[in-house]
């Protein structure tokens, strides 16, 4: 593309840089962004900047937080001995809106994965490793999405903690609620088979 | 959603604010910088910011430039008496792509769209008219987009240049090159038929 303006082209390349967005979006929101008030790119400007650079982790989940310790560590109608390890806070937000979960969380910050090179020392490992073997914890729920990555990291972490006293969970797998039979994949059927439940404790929820 | 951080909150309600950008998608934005260096955080909000208050539009054709007057308009090489009305920068480039036209551009920057309030006071029609009626303009190619609006807005400007010694014409409606006559809508086909060109003039593309 052949901008005729250098203003216009740095603002597109910038904007192109976000996953997902090529240079043809990037375009139309930059061209959208050019035709609404000031006070809408400086708003937008002002959050990303003070979002990256006053931004906090809670020290004890390492979730994004504006505090030291964030609402949910620090809430008291939590149950502290029940650890659920996720990927990032979209996934605290999805188990949060279930209101079926009153643990804490550790927030990993990814998964292993050698193909983009982040390795276990990226991770928060080893936090979530001294806090187990502190004994602070009775109960960890793997919730990691069931890919190569997530399995890999669930396995390391599950090797890490050898020998700490400490039970180790995974989120159940199966039929989402409400598909029929026939247009589920082999694995998820299978596994939901395997790990079928009594009858009785389905009726619960 | 529930956002653990009120800073978070406010750079996803921002980026949201993009057209075809709702809050998930922002949200995954958002969370890829935070994982970025702070530089790129920087550098897009300050291009944005750049754009916003430095940005020049030509004051012949109206179209975004880093000068006073842009590239095309200073430039010796093109046609000044003839003259393509479009939308916006986009059509600009669009047309420049082709390397097919020799004339300036008047970028009228919308169209007449009452739904949206946009009236002709908006779009740069006012000096259009004025730049045809000082005799600067042999011919006014319309080329906006056959919607409801385009149509609109070409047939508005063509009756402000009532009694002005100016050619007006618009760009050729018809079947894509490549496209299988089957699938082409009938409006489209039956304009062609319409408009049909000697066959000579054909072989000259």
């Amino acid at each position: 593309m052949d901008f005729s303006s250098k203003l216009l082209e740095e603002a597109v390349n910038e904007m192109s840089q976000l996953p997902g967005i090529g240079r043809r979006t990037a375009l139309r929101l930059v061209l959208h962004l050019l035709k609404q008030p000031e006070s809408q790119t400086v708003a937008l400007s002002k959050a990303l900047l003070d979002l990256k650079t006053e931004v906090k982790f809670c020290r004890k989940c390492h979730n994004i937080s504006d505090t030291d310790l964030c609402e949910i560590c620090a809430s008291h109608n939590r149950q502290k001995e029940v650890v659920c390890v996720v990927e990032d806070i979209r996934d605290v937000m999805a188990i949060e809106n279930t209101s079926q979960y009153r643990g804490l969380y550790h927030v990993l910050g990814g998964k292993i994965n050698p193909m983009e090179g982040v390795g276990p020392s990226q991770l928060t490992i080893r936090s979530l490793v001294e806090k187990a073997k502190n004994g602070e914890i009775e109960e960890i729920i793997f919730a990691l999405s069931s890919t190569l990555e997530g399995d890999t990291t669930n396995f390391y972490i599950f090797k890490q903690l050898e020998g700490v006293n400490v039970k180790t969970s995974t989120i159940a797998r199966g039929i989402s609620v409400g598909d029929e039979l026939e247009y589920a994949d082999e694995v998820t059927l299978g596994r939901s088979i395997t790990n079928r439940i009594p009858f009785e404790s389905s009726l619960r929820n």
